[in-house]
């Protein structure tokens, strides 16, 4: 997508064709600052400091940080050493483990001299195929926007709601909950976002609202706290949301209060759909309950980062002193609460039996 | 309650005994500060900009304004006209009418000479009233956290869950949903409290996290996205938050996201308990989607105000630049899901029935 009439990915090889490029997201919206990165150490580093974030981003940066490793040493051991080290950065965003298994097929039958370019070879073709994933899952999800525009006065925009950033910045390009909602902005199909701030690291209104107002999508930033109102009074006509990991039955593990979104939505009628590429579903997984749950600094929710009048950028405490915070950062919405996962493959009811329909292959 | 070993309202009477102090509570939690009020217009703005806030403080603050205006003309048109100047400063909680109305009571068949002292005992009697009414609605709430006591392994602290801050900075004294907790601290029964940061305007993280810490209460603050995940985990045994107006059917108007815990307590079985005066029910009212609902401005969204590492406070823009927010102040939760009522006068359920059970003379 763009910014600022520049086109971009989220990640990319650098000139040298061996590191890697990424937008440092702990920056923005405050500064676009390009980082590099030139080891697993900082592919590892950059996933846990947030630097990446978003699962499918993750799992690609994941992969050419292998990439980077392989290039450095193809042993298997050497091999096995870095997925683990890559995998355990975070813990609840599937595709991380996916796209470094992937990797690891890529590479586990050649000779060493062979897998570092067969390495890079496949981290490009993740990225690749991610962005045809997330530009499917607009397609097969603007059918439902445009279902919803149909039953509208003419002019009277679509009303989304999104919870965190399932945008591109947490993919590579497209994203995977705002993909639909840019194919039906092109398309000249009046849609306005309630982006989520998503505390406590903002990643709506930093991130969400940066990319939809860049691409010139109407938005209007709401406190997490403000959904269900909306929806009480009829300002919402769909949910659509990005997930780390869908368990096989369903059950969606996301962003930390999706679920309090979600109970809002059935408690008022409205439909809550969850975008996902292949990748997300944990087929191993029978229940959502069985999903690690990061907890993460306390610091996060005590400290926010924020411009000063004269631009530059400070972190302050906003919290009483003393007091200790909790912060787990994701929840799982259990599938009743789920009214469909739009996939790259089409739009499935959150069930096994859903699930399969899309992906017979999983049977 | 007390600040650092020092007893406070949070109003009281200056010292020249016609003016009023309060504390600045958009100062808290990163200073405390005493701020003089001296006029119906000081009393208006302290409670437009929200430095007292909180129901039953909004009230009580009014009272004492008209009395200082009552002060300076104490005719019919002036009393008729400060009235309403004061009650339109915030149109959700019904207290502010309530108190306006009764202070309008005590002087509107005396001489002109008499009002004045008339209004100053009356706004006294409006504070010392809500102290008692606090304190009771605390004795009323205690046994019901004396109930889950009984049934935790000795040590095991009830957890309660609150949003927003129903604390003693919200009233006089004591607190309407902090008020049974306060008690069962006091009383050696081990309670802990998830404190909801309470976004926009962090009343949770500053100001609830800030008195239970003066007072010594074990709490943990979490953004408002936490509460679900937490009550899914079991680690929330009730919840307990304020109101700004109850309508006769039950209905609950409270700050904006209560509506998001009460569906998530229904979800996992865990009872959600609102505390109130009489004076927070609006009879004339009989349901609560009626209840007119503040719309506040997006900058409450946008910035934030916190505490550099040297101490000073600053205000920090924390969005996306450009992107405009929404900022409805509060939500109604449907009477379906309130578990009971916590009055000064006992306990009962969030009916109309339920109301006219402990509050008779409305039949």
């Amino acid at each position: 997508m763009k910014i600022d009439g520049k086109a971009y990915r989220t990640i990319w090889l650098a000139p040298d064709d061996w590191s890697v490029e990424i937008i440092d997201q702990t920056r923005l919206p405050h500064e676009l600052v390009i980082v590099p990165l030139k080891s697993a150490e900082d592919a590892a580093r950059a996933i846990l400091t947030m630097q990446v974030r978003g699962a499918p981003l993750i799992g690609a940066t994941a992969a050419y940080g292998l990439a980077m490793a392989i290039r450095e040493d193809a042993s298997d051991d050497a091999i096995d050493k870095q997925i683990e080290f890559l995998a355990k950065q975070r813990p609840t965003a599937i595709n991380l483990r996916w796209a470094l298994e992937e990797m690891r097929r890529a590479v586990q039958n050649l000779p060493r001299e062979e897998r570092a370019a067969a390495a890079y070879k496949r981290a490009a073709e993740i990225c690749d195929e991610d962005v045809e994933t997330c530009r499917m899952i607009g397609v097969n999800g603007l059918k439902i926007i445009e279902e919803i525009a149909a039953k509208k006065a003419p002019g009277e925009p679509v009303e989304v709601l999104t919870h965190c950033n399932a945008g591109w910045l947490a993919c590579v390009d497209w994203g995977t909950a705002t993909s639909p909602i840019y194919q039906a902005h092109d398309k000249g199909i009046p849609v306005h976002v309630w982006v989520d701030e998503t505390r406590p690291r903002n990643q709506g209104a930093s991130l969400t609202a940066f990319e939809l107002g860049r691409h010139g999508v109407p938005h209007t930033i709401v406190v997490d706290n403000a959904g269900g109102h909306l929806m009480q009074h009829g300002k919402v006509d769909m949910v659509i949301v990005g997930t780390d990991r869908v368990a096989a039955n369903g059950d969606v593990a996301n962003k930390i209060g999706t679920y309090l979104k979600a109970l809002a939505a059935q408690d008022n009628g409205i439909p809550f759909y969850v975008a996902l590429p292949h990748s997300t579903v944990d087929w191993t997984l029978d229940e959502g309950m069985e999903i690690p749950i990061e907890e993460r600094s306390g610091d996060e929710v005590l400290k926010m980062p924020g411009r000063l009048p004269d631009g530059s950028v400070v972190t302050v405490e906003i919290a009483a002193p003393g007091s200790p915070a909790g912060n787990p950062a994701f929840d799982v919405t259990p599938a009743r609460l789920v009214t469909g996962f739009i996939t790259e493959r089409g739009v499935c009811p959150a069930t096994r039996e859903g699930l399969l329909s899309l992906y017979p292959e999983r049977r």
